[in-house]
């Protein structure tokens, strides 16, 4: 099944910067069998984790994540690029791949104790990860999983959180 | 159910502007019962229209629209900011509510023919909705309908495309 997914991504060179190798999702949402499949997958991986609540940070997490929510029945919460949450936030500033960001979270969007898995379309060196890490602990919740279409492993992503559990659908090498 | 819904929307004034009252639809995504439910009742909207494929915008047409397509089993195709998608793109430029900005989708996104039935949060002066409108029919697809959680009926959003099967949750006037 692995082979199925890698081979509806495209990859893009030189996007968004000079020397990145962009993989682009969107072949697999336009497949709905795929779609699906996909979902399923990390779907399977939450559950076994014992997930109350999916966090996915904007905007692709968005994608990956609810439909792994809404599949479980259980709750979603986004993390957002800053001014885009209405009420009292929680904000954590990271490195991407190429420039730097923040995201936030509301304050009462998590409860105390609640096991989160966190879904998104790419690991790479796990800045998002590791802000969103931030959030969901200094709510209160706990954080047992993380859950990617695709890994990146020569970026090392893992190794930013050994004690993090991490679950990828398809790997590329040489990133 | 209705009032449901209603109850778990947050009502924000003044954000992000001066005047304007935000609907905050994260305390329905965070209750794992109530957004699998809403997520449900646009999806039987979308079957009945005969939907092939969901189109949401960036970017709460992502969380609301990707969960729809995978009840359903169909592809799902995002129509994004600017300079976001890696190939080759159609784009199309709106007024919003509150400034102005672009979308783009891929040009292979859809295939003529296909039938659509748009996803997002909220329904205000439809300008989100034109330009989604605009880029389907670019496309060569057919757009067969539009389903929101929230609508804002004084604002004539439905007025806009008097040929467009609307569905929204929910109805708040006076906005």
């Amino acid at each position: 099944m692995a082979n199925d997914f890698k081979e509806h991504i495209a990859s893009v060179n030189n996007f968004p910067n000079e020397g990145i190798v962009f993989r682009d999702i969107t072949p697999i949402l336009q497949d709905g069998k795929l779609f699906r499949e996909a979902t399923h997958e990390l779907a399977e991986y939450a559950k076994n984790k014992g997930a109350d609540v999916i966090v996915g940070p904007e905007a692709r997490g968005f994608i990956v994540g609810c439909p792994v929510a809404t599949e479980l029945g259980i709750g979603f919460v986004p993390a957002r690029k800053p001014h885009k949450l209405p009420r009292d936030v929680e904000r954590a500033s990271y490195d991407l791949e190429y420039g730097s960001t923040s995201l936030e979270m509301h304050k009462d969007a998590l409860k105390p104790g609640q096991k989160v898995v966190i879904c998104d379309d790419l690991l790479a060196t796990a800045g998002t990860l590791t802000a969103c890490k931030q959030l969901i602990e200094n709510l209160g919740a706990e954080l047992v999983g993380a859950a990617f279409y695709i890994e990146l492993p020569d970026l090392h992503g893992r190794e930013k959180l050994p004690d993090l559990d991490v679950f990828s659908l398809v790997q590329y090498h040489g990133a």
